[in-house]
C-alpha cells in the first residue's frame, strides 16, 4: 500500500493538470564532525559527533486566469548538531505572489541581505563540510554577531514581513521590511541589488535596523574563469569590516575543491565602552574573533543526487572543524 | 529531483489504483488587517498587520471488500495574527468509518454544533475578511463565551470525541458526545438535525455540557432566491439570545457581495450575580457585547483556485476591523 | 483541487522516473480501552476510553551511479491514549546507506535488540488488543523496567545512534551503538544475530548499558507448523529471567487467534539493597511484576487493508485490559 510520489515534468505536461500543484522536495544529509570546541570531560560532549539534517519541504502553487502565480512554502527539518537530536515541525509559512519579473513575499521572507548572490559558500551546504560548520566562512558573520538579519527560517517561524524582488535580464533587485511587536517595535529594512554579466556577478545589499549593531553593507564580486570560480567579498558590520577571497575548481567530471579565506577587524574599544560584544562564545574579552579563518571543502559527486562532503575550517579563535559525509537530495 | 502531486481524478480511474490513498489539499489566505483594537503604543502591535495561514491536510482513506469505508485526517496549520507569526505541528487526528448514509468519526470529532449548516458565513474565510475577523457573525458566539462548543481543531488536539452522523435525501442527523479527564469530568452532547428542500435548508441543534453558560440551541433558515442567498439564524446561549440576518449576491460571473447583521443581548443581571462573565476582554462589565454588529464582505474570483477577499465588520463593542487579501486553494 | 497519491509500482516502472523518491504510507487504528487501573472516581480517567494512533511515514530515497542505496525516514504520529488526545511533529530523522547485504543506520537507529525477530506479538500493533496494552507480552519488558533498550522512537528524537546491518541468505547480523551527551555519557552497545531456516527462525540478541539494570540477553526460537505458528522466547534482563510462549492459528481465510503466556522473575533482594526498583507503578514494593502474564488476540481481514482486532490480556500484578477496533493501513 505504499504511495510514491515521482519526479514527473513529463507527466504532468501529457496529463494536462489543474494549475494548483504541490511539490515535496528536501534533502538528508548525515556525517560526523569534528569540533575541537567540545571535549567529553569538559562539556559532556565527545570531539566527534554525529551531525545530521533530514529536511522535507512543501512547495504549492496555482495560477490565475490572468498569469498571476500564487504559492507558499512548508518547511519541517530534524538536525542533530553536537549530539543533541531533534524532530521536527513546520516552520513559519512563506506565501508569493509573482506575475512577471516581480514577485512579493509575505510572512517567512527570504530577506534581501541573506539573499545577496556571493554571500555563502558555493557548496551544497553552503558553508564549510557537511553541516556549514558555523558559516564563519560569511563576511556578514562577525564577533559575536551571526546571522542578525533577516533571513527565511527553516525551523522557526522567520520574520513575518514583506519583499518585494524584481528581475530583469542580468538584474536583479530586492527590499524586504520586517517589524516586530512590543514597547520598542523593531524594524529591519534591507535592499539588495545584483547584475550578471557574461560569467560575472556584482551584487551590494544594506541592512538598517533599529537593534543596535545589526546595520551593515554587503558587496561581492563573483565570476568564472574557465575551471576556476573567483570570488570576493565583503561587509561592513556596523563598524566590523570582514573580507573574504573564495576559489573553487572542477576537478575531473565529478569533484570539486573549493578555499577560502577571510580576515575580520577587531570590535573598536569606542563599540565595547558603549556596550558592543566583543566576544562570540559569552565570556567578554576572551574570544574576540578579529584576524584571519580559512577553510578548504571538497565535493565528490556520488550520481542519484548524492555526493560526498568532506571539509576543514580554522576560525580566527582557532577553533577547528573537520567534517565529512554524505548529501543526498530528492 | 522535484516530486509533483497533481490533481487526478482521471489519471485515478485510469490507472485501477488500490483503494487507499493519500489525498493531500489545502489552502494559503494572506493579506493586511486593520484592526482599532491594536495600537503600537498601548499594546505594542500595529493596527495593521500581516495576517496569514497556510494549510497543509492529509486524507487517507480505503475501503473494505464489503463497502465499508475507513479513513483519517491529519492537517498542519500555521497562521500569523497581530502580527505574530508561528509554525505548525499536526493536530489531533479524525478517524472515520462509513457506510452508505451512516459515518462515525471519533478523535477530532466535527462537533454537532459546529456541523450546523447556516452558522458560519458563506465566504472562503466562513467569517468576514481574509481571516474571519473574529468570527463575530455567529449566533453562536456571544459575549465571554467565544466557541465554547466541541468543534474540529486544526491546531490542537480536539474534543477527542465520538459522533454519529446520517444522511438520507435532504435529511442529515448529527449526534456528538466527548468527555475530560479529571476530578470533574466535563460532558458535552450535542445534536443537529437539518434538511434541505429545493433552494432551502432548516437547521436546528443544541449542546449539552456541564460547563457553565455551554448550554445553547441554534437554528437557522436559509436558502436562494435566484442570484440571491438569504439566512436567517438564531441562538439561545444559555440565555443569551442572538440572532443574525445575512444575505449575499452574485456580481456578474466572478463576484459576490455579503453583508450580515447580528443583534446579541444583554447578559443578565441574574447570571453576572451568578458569576457569568458579562465581558469580552477581560474588565468585567467594561465591554458587554449587547446590540449590534454588523458587516461587509467582497469576494472576487481570480481563476486557478485563488480569489480576492475583503471584509469590514463593526462589532457591537464598536471594535472596526478591516481586511483585504487573497485566498487559494491547492 | 485535491491531489491523490496513489500506489504505483507499475506507474513507476512505466515512467521510468529518477531515483529520488518519497513514499507516503502509514496507518490509522482506533477503538474502545477497558483498562481496570482506570476509575474516573479515582485518576480522572474512565475505565473504558478510546484509543487511538495516526502514522504518516515519509521514505525518501536514491541511488548513486554505482549502486549505492541512501535513504532517509520521517514520521509524524498522534495518538490518544487513556483519553488524553495529541497532535504531532516529525520525529527524529534515520538515515542509511545501504550497498548490497550491508546497511548502515544514522540518527534514530532501529537498535539490535529492538529488532530481534521473535519478540514482538505476531499481530498488526505487534501486541494485544489496538494498541498493544503496555507491551507486558515482551520478555524484555520486565518489572519497573520497560524498552529500556535502544529502538526506533516514533514520536521523539530516538537514540541518535549508529548501527550496521548484515544479509545473506537466512542470516541477519545487526550491531547497534548509541551515546549520550552530559557528565556522564551513557554508551549502549548492542548486538543481534538471526538465522532462518526453512519454516523456523532462531535469535539471540545483547545490549550492554552504562545505565544500571539494562544489559540483557533476549533469545528466541520461532516456526510454522502448518497454519500454526509457535514461538518461545526468553530474556534475562540484568539478572530477572522472563519466559514466554506465544501461538497463532489462521482460522478460515481472514482470521486468526493468538494467544501469549509469560512467567517473569521476581526482582532479587540483593538487587532491590543496590537500589533496583522493585515495583511499576511507582510505589516501592507495592507492585512486583513477578509471576504470569498472559493474552490472547484475535484478527479479522477486511480487505483494502482494514482489519477488525481485539484482545484481552491480564498481567501478572493483574492490571485487566481488554480493546477491540479497527485498522488500517496507506
Amino acid at each position: 500500500m505504499k504511495k510514491v510520489l515521482f519526479a514527473t515534468t513529463a507527466l504532468i505536461a501529457t496529463a494536462g493538470m489543474a494549475a494548483a500543484d504541490v511539490k515535496i522536495s528536501g534533502y538528508g544529509r548525515f556525517g560526523l564532525d569534528y569540533n575541537d570546541a567540545n571535549d567529553r570531560a569538559v562539556n559532556g560532549i565527545s570531539k566527534t559527533t554525529i551531525t545530521s539534517r533530514l529536511r522535507l519541504q512543501f512547495d504549492m502553487s496555482t495560477e490565475t486566469d490572468s498569469g498571476v502565480a500564487f504559492g507558499a512554502r512548508f518547511r519541517a527539518q530534524a538536525e542533530s548538531r553536537d549530539n543533541t537530536p531533534g524532530g521536527a515541525t513546520f516552520n513559519g509559512a512563506r506565501f508569493f505572489v509573482g506575475y512577471q519579473g516581480i514577485s512579493v513575499y509575505v510572512g517567512n521572507i527570504i530577506g534581501a541581505i541573506e539573499n545577496t548572490p556571493g554571500m555563502y559558500l558555493e557548496t551544497r551546504t553552503a558553508g564549510t563540510g557537511i553541516d556549514g560548520a558555523g558559516f564563519v566562512s560569511l563576511v556578514s558573520n562577525v564577533n559575536g554577531e551571526y546571522f542578525n538579519w533577516d533571513a527565511y527560517s527553516s525551523a522557526g517561524a522567520g520574520a513575518n514581513g514583506v519583499e518585494v524582488l524584481y528581475s530583469t535580464g542580468g538584474f536583479t533587485g530586492h527590499i524586504s521590511y520586517s517589524t516586530d511587536n512590543g514597547p520598542t517595535n523593531v524594524d529591519r529594512v534591507a535592499g539588495m541589488v545584483s547584475y550578471k554579466f557574461g560569467d560575472w556577478r556584482v551584487a551590494v545589499s544594506a541592512q538598517s535596523s533599529d537593534i543596535a549593531w545589526e546595520d551593515k553593507v554587503v558587496a561581492s564580486v563573483s565570476g568564472n574563469i574557465g575551471n576556476f570560480g573567483v570570488r570576493l567579498a565583503y561587509a561592513d558590520n556596523d563598524g566590523i569590516g570582514k573580507f573574504g577571497l573564495y576559489g573553487n575548481m572542477d576537478i575531473g567530471s565529478a569533484s570539486n575543491i573549493l578555499v577560502w579565506v577571510t580576515d575580520e577587524d577587531a570590535v573598536s574599544a569606542a563599540d565595547v565602552a558603549n556596550g558592543r560584544n566583543d566576544n562570540r562564545d559569552g565570556v567578554a574579552g576572551s574570544n574576540n574573533q578579529e584576524g584571519t579563518s580559512y577553510g578548504i571543502h571538497y565535493h565528490y559527486d556520488l550520481g542519484g543526487g548524492a555526493s560526498f562532503e568532506t571539509g576543514y575550517r580554522k576560525a580566527s579563535n582557532d577553533n577547528d572543524t573537520f567534517q565529512a559525509g554524505v548529501y543526498f537530495s530528492f
